[in-house]
């Protein structure tokens, strides 16, 4: 089913979620709202979860924490259910993929701690709304993410690379494209990185380590923010004996709006 | 002895910390740079605490946690040392206060968790530099503070009323105000309110809970900013069997600038 037919308010499309009458890519679901990356671990390991993420702002922005033996998120989305309210997720044991539900409600357990933490998405359409075009959203693409050279600062059992999306800008349009950015620190924030790859440790542009490659024409910039993959990759990093994430694109999504969360 | 005659670098201001040749108010000691409010904790606790902070980041905004088992900030001041480098520290036990100790290391325990969190003094500085007077520092008193009506939101066993600080500006500069502190929010950032203290609960703003009563003018607008009282506060409410904090204005002196924490 088409997301363009989607009713607009996010309490209704988590409805249809939970009723089983739609699920897929959020993207443009309820447009204008906040969408969160999710992660869910065991509570042995959610304090060092959460000290990574507070030392990794940019990639890990922690819009909402809920402890073991809830699963109402209910500062983001009061009387959701992430259980029932996730379009689909990926179940990982041991740091490996071992399968994807709809419903995790058969596999809950009351030592489980939930991570709602910032998304592209929000960012991305406060680019679009200043003129700014996305490639990848023009060609129907993933957005380009790269592993980095840039180690995170480690927490705990927590420690690895930061990935990153990269999004080609005209020139005469890098400097708003980080100001616009940078007034949505909770979903990202400005970019880590203007212009050359090689900073990176990125050896070859042409072939991200995730999504699909845009050509980056000669009067563009290639721009990059810190991606909501780095989390999750550095999770598993450290082979949780469970963790659940949201499939790719399948974002809980949440009824704050993408302004709600502008610092000015 | 006078703050005045201090080495202006916070190294060299905590070296004579630790070797007891100074002690005291922080207040105008390296200058320019951030000083931290300490909450340490037992490990049992300081998950429910970080989440406490994470939720509330107006009066706790988290600087640096240091993990149980070091005392090194290392993000905030590398080769720094919690247990001497803190001018005097207050010790609760079950939320009451047991004693004073300049140097902590006879009690330091490998369990404890030692929180850096944003102090005002940041912000202070920021107000000045833009040309907006403070009068409790003109007059040499300390800020005044108002336990309020607002609730700060939950988290495992914390939990209790929102503490902020008034300060008294002049009509023409309040939009600057704002803006100033807007600035750093990790460092309480933009004012929770503006102009109505009973829209908070208070009751009678010549009396504060906390500090200095000073008097506001006709042409003044009180200005009320999240307080850095308040995770102490709230910690104590929960009544944890051990907890240490900087004694009042005994900050912990860091290595990094006020401006490196300002958004723009």
């Amino acid at each position: 089913m088409s997301t363009l037919t989607l009713p607009k308010s996010p309490r209704e499309v988590r409805d249809l979620i939970r009723s089983n009458e739609w699920r897929g890519v959020t993207s443009g679901a309820a447009p204008g709202y906040v969408q969160a990356n999710i992660a869910i671990l065991p509570r042995d390991v959610a304090f060092d979860f959460l000290l990574f993420c507070q030392r990794n702002p940019k990639p890990c922005p922690v819009l909402e924490v809920v402890e073991a033996g809830r699963f109402e998120p209910a500062h983001m989305a009061p009387g959701a259910d992430l259980r029932t309210d996730i379009p689909r997720c990926r179940i990982f044991e041991d740091g490996q993929l071992v399968g994807e539900q709809e419903d995790i409600s058969s596999i809950w357990r009351d030592d489980l701690v939930s991570f709602l933490l910032g998304c592209s998405f929000s960012f991305e359409s406060a680019l679009v709304n200043a003129g700014i075009p996305l490639r990848h959203i023009d060609q129907g693409k993933n957005v380009a993410m790269y592993v980095t050279n840039v180690e995170t600062t480690p927490a705990g059992v927590f420690s690895g690379p930061m990935v990153v999306s990269m999004r080609p800008v005209h020139h005469s349009q890098v400097v708003r494209a980080v100001q616009v950015t940078s007034r949505f620190p909770s979903v990202h924030g400005a970019p880590v990185h203007v212009g050359d790859p090689g900073a990176l440790g990125i050896k070859d542009i042409t072939r991200p380590d995730f999504g699909d490659a845009v050509e980056i024409r000669d009067d563009e910039v290639p721009i990059f923010w810190a991606c909501g993959v780095t989390p999750q990759a550095v999770a598993l990093n450290s082979k949780p004996s469970l963790m659940i994430t949201h499939a790719p694109g399948n974002m809980f999504i949440t009824d704050w709006r993408d302004e709600d969360y502008a610092v000015f």
